[in-house]
């Protein structure tokens, strides 16, 4: 347990080496990387999280910073005033800030609230879902600082339950346990309906996939749902019935969800059934590539075939095999769009950029014997903001080819 | 006049060089450039627009072409089908395909019906506006079969009344005049009112620029309306109204458009008027960035400024100096929005491709002083679809800002 004091100010100062990049961080770029910090024997010393004033090389103040020793990514800029206190009510500020702008856009209060650093919270989520919020606290002043930050979650947002959902990849790089638990609140005694996109979705807050739904792709389902008014819908890698679900809700005749995960699809089942539709949706459960071979085979079409697999390449040394693996499903999906129909392909991996992704659905596509058109290129939804000296690496990439 | 027996079969055989990219042709890349295709003394001689089969330096037929032997596109695919007939019903089915997926997005009569090669009519753009469609035959086949195109035109969409506009940059490199004028049926007694995201847009199909109408930013207009809501708005270079009217039609308390032309910003008045909103809409007609420097003179604030120029970089040589006036854009305009408020920036530069726009936006923004997060990319509408092969060169880009 990280002693508290040690979040309290004066914060100690860590400094730039000579080669840093001191310019690109006072235009706002939110990131020290490791060998840009003077590793003097005090700031090795300090505890993963700590805070801390950054001066530049010769020793002017740049602003308050989380440091974290053990990271590739050693500081992260928390606020350009070197006199800032980061305490509840500064956390309180941003909160303020984040939601503001989730207001003007949404007329329901369900959306990311927090997205990290382009919302000044560097290595924070927060999910929200109506009285309910997910908190992944990612970065380790975070998971020190909890306490004040949930506080402040239902302070300026008025949320009554708080899940700390502390799973996944980002926080095994900072260093941080595993757990999901309820910060705040009773825990919801089932799945938690989420309206979006006139559908509605069961959110499995304890138990899911992150925070147990995905509000990225607001704007790629709605495009989707869009485009199968009246026809026959397939959503390959469904989680919760994302496209699916959406597509009923704007007068698809029929949707089929697969996914390998069966608690996943009896969360989209709930969902269909709680929006009366539940005769209009048929699951299909196993390994997508078998089920997309499976389809080919019986003969089956749809007006529009989704694909939004989990990101095949994670990271750069598996790119090429995630590029092939992309190009695969869409050699599988295009075969079940009938001529003249859709195919969503959706692409979550860091590394491959919009070009290579393109490109290797283009492929897949010609190799199935098919032709498309593009007519959709859609990113992650508003709530999901970015810096735009990050933007280069916006992860969520959606496709829609017409055949 | 080019004959018309000209473009009857059989068609005239042309050969690609063997150093020629045949592979990409025949995976659906739709242009032969300069350099590419055998000059023997039959193929220098056709007429520019001339119908010819292409074949491989093999000999084996590729498909039928539409040459050009003038142009820096030596010939545009337009079948591969080398035993296609390019006549009126040709045309016809191509214009069927292309309504259907129209359709299926929209459910008024208003959208690019035809958007070139992606559509299958290499070089022709079609813009529908209820009972009237503008045609721009932008490539000499299609000046020259422009008589089975009206007509194949009128009969898949029942459309009554065809402007045929022949301006623009593209002819003039394809070698054709200057013309716009009715081809089918009365002109129109003034502007033609064109309902789009809930507002009216009046457009001046025989007297505007290109089709009187862009067509291409509807979802971006969509989600800079979205952000207006109950607040003030500025729409800088807003030709008819684009964000402007959408902003008053979602909710806006005021918008003001500047333009350089007082027609354009007439036409912007009369839409506001057609909407029951003229009381909300200022109109301020003058330099745009001449405006802005006044605007911030004058202490202006807006919840949301969106700049939407004429092409800055239309060319690889004019890059440098397009960049330099898209960060001065941003750097004007900036000022103008409030503290968490928001600031759209477009640019329509095929040389500016995204990732250089967005850092040229992001300099500009903080040369103002400011800093933002981005919260939207968008790009052309789904009725302006593109080839996965030239999808690089996707023109339009439109960024918000979060300031």
């Amino acid at each position: 347990m990280t002693p508290s004091h040690f979040f309290e100010p004066p914060y100690p100062v860590v400094r730039l080496s000579p080669k840093a990049e001191a310019r690109a961080i006072r235009h706002g770029f939110p990131w020290v990387y490791a060998g840009e910090l003077v590793m003097d024997r005090r700031t090795s010393n300090l505890l993963p999280g700590a805070l801390a004033v950054l001066e530049d090389a010769e020793r002017r103040p740049m602003g308050v910073v989380t440091v974290n020793p053990q990271s590739k990514i050693v500081a992260r800029m928390l606020d350009a005033d070197p006199g800032a206190v980061i305490d509840e009510g500064w956390i309180a500020s941003r909160l303020s800030r984040a939601l503001a702008h989730r207001e003007a856009l949404f007329d329901q209060p369900f959306y990311r609230l927090v997205h990290a650093e382009a919302d000044g919270l560097p290595g924070v989520i927060v999910d929200r879902m109506g009285d309910l919020a997910v908190v992944q606290p990612n970065a380790a002043w975070s998971e020190a600082m909890i306490g004040p930050l949930v506080e402040a979650l239902m302070r300026v947002t008025g949320v009554s339950r708080v899940v700390k959902n502390g799973s996944g990849r980002a926080r095994g790089l900072e260093g941080l346990p595993e757990e999901i638990v309820m910060a705040r609140g009773a825990a919801p005694e089932g799945p938690v309906p989420v309206p979006m996109n006139g559908a509605i979705y069961l959110a499995d807050v304890l138990g899911g996939q992150k925070t147990g739904l995905f509000y990225d792709q607001r704007p790629n389902h709605a495009f989707g749902a869009r485009l199968a008014r009246g026809g026959r819908m397939l959503d390959v890698f469904s989680h919760v019935g994302g496209f699916g679900l959406a597509g009923l809700a704007h007068g698809a005749e029929h949707a089929t969800c697969v996914d390998a995960s069966a608690a996943a699809l009896a969360l989209a089942r709930g969902g269909a059934e709680a929006m009366g539709m539940g005769e209009r949706l048929s699951t299909r459960q196993g390994d997508a590539f078998d089920a997309m071979e499976q389809l080919a085979a019986e003969g089956a079409r749809f007006d529009v075939v989704v694909c939004d697999p989990p990101a095949f390449a994670p990271s750069k040394n598996a790119l090429d095999a995630g590029l092939r693996a992309y190009e695969r499903v869409a050699k599988l999906a295009a075969p079940l769009v009938r001529e003249g129909g859709y195919l969503g392909l959706c692409s979550c991996s860091h590394a491959a950029d919009l070009s290579k992704f393109r490109a290797a659905s283009a492929r897949g596509i010609g190799r199935a014997g098919r032709r498309g058109q593009i007519v959709w290129t859609g990113y992650a939804g508003p709530d999901h903001p970015t810096l735009p000296h990050l933007a280069e690496s916006g992860y969520l990439k959606t496709l829609f080819f017409r055949l």
